[in-house]
């Protein structure tokens, strides 16, 4: 049996891994702009990436160093300030002189350091100012630092994001750590953000890759804010073994929620902290004839304007969630759906409740909200996913993020 | 050769329509919510109706009554105030009685009276008051009434939508007139909105419903304010023959031409009236693999929050145009694709010129604006999609209405 327990700190709880987070002059009002995380010893790695046709050059570079390598990595670099997306040939080769430049200070090869960038599109990443940005990290690295690289992380993000948790097997303990950065651009396939997470298990690569995928599944990929998918959503793991522990198929469920565990608390800080978010809305789909029914449909509600409106205004508006449910494509029977907000049936069986909806405006009233959609199928499939209130702040940011 | 002409007035242009709009009650505000649009003969009829499997009580009953005759009608009834949705038998029936009633009124078969309402999901609809209200409108009909009935429609558009053409062919003169409400919940497949076409042209049943199909497809299909689509959208088409030119097939296109000139200057005034909009947006993609593609493109573009944000600030950020090509799902080639914001090319082959920026700037400081994105692939197919920009003010109608 396994124990999971939440421990404090973030990316360098797990043994054997040190960090870093300074500002080198990226982001122009002098915030940290630029992390480095490193294992002490060559490490399992996988990652996680963008399916836009236009990803950005860091996801390019990422992708073949994890391809030529069959996973193993040693660092993570991660610029905020400038997505380096939609660069050309110039940004690709800025990418890779970042893994270039992390990979002389650290005594690595290139292709053992990933690259992940975040921030306006379409603007050239100076590479001087990165070079140097990756020699100071590299001086700065230490295993006091996570907190320093989660916020360096940081665009939109009203907070930092970090998360760790300690697992106990009869056979010894290993840790997890990570961290993530939001804020607009969420949608999953990919969760539109990136995230790094650790651990000091010794893994496979391609376990650890299976692990990483169905751990997000659950997590990074059932979170949304905009429905937007960005060009430089990554999500990396890297597992250096400096636990002892070692991770095979039959402890491989252990790894998993491990995983989980963080990317979930990650993914929810990423939703609580969307773009003018105020609320954190829980989806759930259940009586669809199909787990892909009830998925879409818990996307089409969480997405939809019209309920983030009705949330944020405090409205318990069921009859929105039933038009949404009704065109979002799933088999759905409105004689037999029912709405449930909070724990308060507005509609049940074609029939709608309205004396309860003061009850349901109190639910509303709090910071976290929790919607419930039987499709009515009979079906047994459900979903979860979590999404924020859409608030004219997120109107504000948005309309004048570059200016 | 056929010449089609813009006039005055809206769905009494064609010979032998009246039409009303009365307050009823319906609404608590004291404002008109109750319009009646007749013919002084039998019509051909046609609908198109939401795609939703939550349709309204009076989508069922128009769609049943216009199996019924076989596309024959006489009078359509639409109340603004409550969209008798989610209202289970009880909505029917009350959908029901309003045809009846109105037959009634105007000595014609209760399955020659069309029904739509618009308003708040879930709410019964009072069908005293609205039974009254249809004996007063029935009372109130006259040819000049045409604006009274597009007023009476509205719910939060801003303004009504009315419009109206002749077309003259070698053998007379027919005119078609039409009106319209928006204003959320505004997403093609059906365009989610209610409209109701007329014209005096003589035109088989089955004729007009291709036609009316077909002059939808670029116009209220071709708009989108929030990508909802209600569970009341519902357009009408009543065609009476009163000025005696016969449509056949040979004529068949100068029909779809008049009515889908009406259509879409109803359409493009349903994205003007969009909840909180101040700028009307014309999405165009070019360069797609397919015409499927290209419209899911257009569609992807014109439903991105962060484009509209981007528009509404009169940012021109050419990479969220980029970012949402790249995620859609239609073939993208991020090497040949183009961003033209205007007439400003800000992103060719795969180089940005960012020094162009202001020259975008000032075309999105305007009214309307035109965002063109040729997706690289070599293909020739091409979509245009209208939209608006999201401003705070969308949040605030919408975090209110029923509040």
């Amino acid at each position: 049996m396994a124990t999971i327990d939440v421990i404090g700190g973030g990316i360098t709880a797990p043994r054997g891994f040190t960090a870093a987070g300074i500002a080198c002059g990226i982001k122009k009002n002098g915030r940290r702009d630029l992390a480095l995380v490193v294992s002490d010893r060559p490490a399992a790695a996988a990652g996680i990436f963008t399916v836009s046709l236009a990803p950005a050059a860091p996801v390019v570079v990422s992708r073949a160093h994890l391809d030529a390598t069959a996973g193993v990595g040693r660092a993570v670099v991660i610029n905020s300030g400038c997505a380096n997306a939609c660069t050309g040939a110039e940004g690709l080769e800025t990418a890779r002189l970042m893994t270039i430049e992390a990979a002389r200070a650290l005594g690595c090869d290139a292709e053992e350091v990933l690259v992940a960038s975040t921030g306006v599109i379409g603007v050239a990443l100076d590479r001087l100012v990165a070079g140097r940005g990756i020699i100071a990290a590299a001086a700065a690295l230490d295993r006091r630092h996570h907190a320093e690289a989660a916020e360096a992380i940081m665009t939109t993000d009203p907070f930092p994001k970090s998360d760790a948790v300690r697992v106990t097997l009869p056979g010894g303990t290993f840790t997890v750590g990570g961290m993530a950065k939001g804020s607009g651009m969420i949608e999953p396939m990919m969760a539109t953000m990136l995230a790094v997470l650790t651990t000091d298990a010794a893994v496979p690569p391609a376990l650890l890759r299976r692990a990483l995928v169905e751990a997000c599944d659950t997590t990074f990929n059932a979170i949304t804010v905009d429905g937007e998918c960005s060009t430089n959503d990554s999500v990396f793991a890297l597992a250096n073994g400096a636990s002892g522990v070692e991770i095979d198929e039959r402890s491989y469920s252990v790894l998993v929620e491990a995983l989980a565990s963080v990317a979930r608390t990650l993914a929810l800080d990423i939703v609580r902290g969307g773009e003018g978010a105020t609320k954190l809305i829980e989806v759930r789909v259940t009586g669809a004839a199909s787990g892909e029914d009830a998925r879409r449909a818990a996307k089409a509600i969480a997405n939809s304007l019209l309920v983030k409106t009705a949330v944020h205004g405090g409205d318990p508006n069921w009859g929105r969630l039933v038009a949404v449910a009704g065109r979002c494509g799933s088999a759905f029977d409105l004689a037999r759906a029912r709405v449930t907000i909070g724990e308060v049936e507005l509609f049940v069986d074609g029939r709608p409740f309205d004396e309860r909806a003061d009850d349901a405006g109190r639910h509303l009233a709090g910071r976290e909200v929790v919607l419930q959609v039987d499709l009515g199928t009979g079906g047994s499939s459900e979903a979860t996913v979590w999404t924020c209130d859409l608030s004219a702040e997120y109107v504000k940011i948005n309309a004048e993020y570059r200016t």
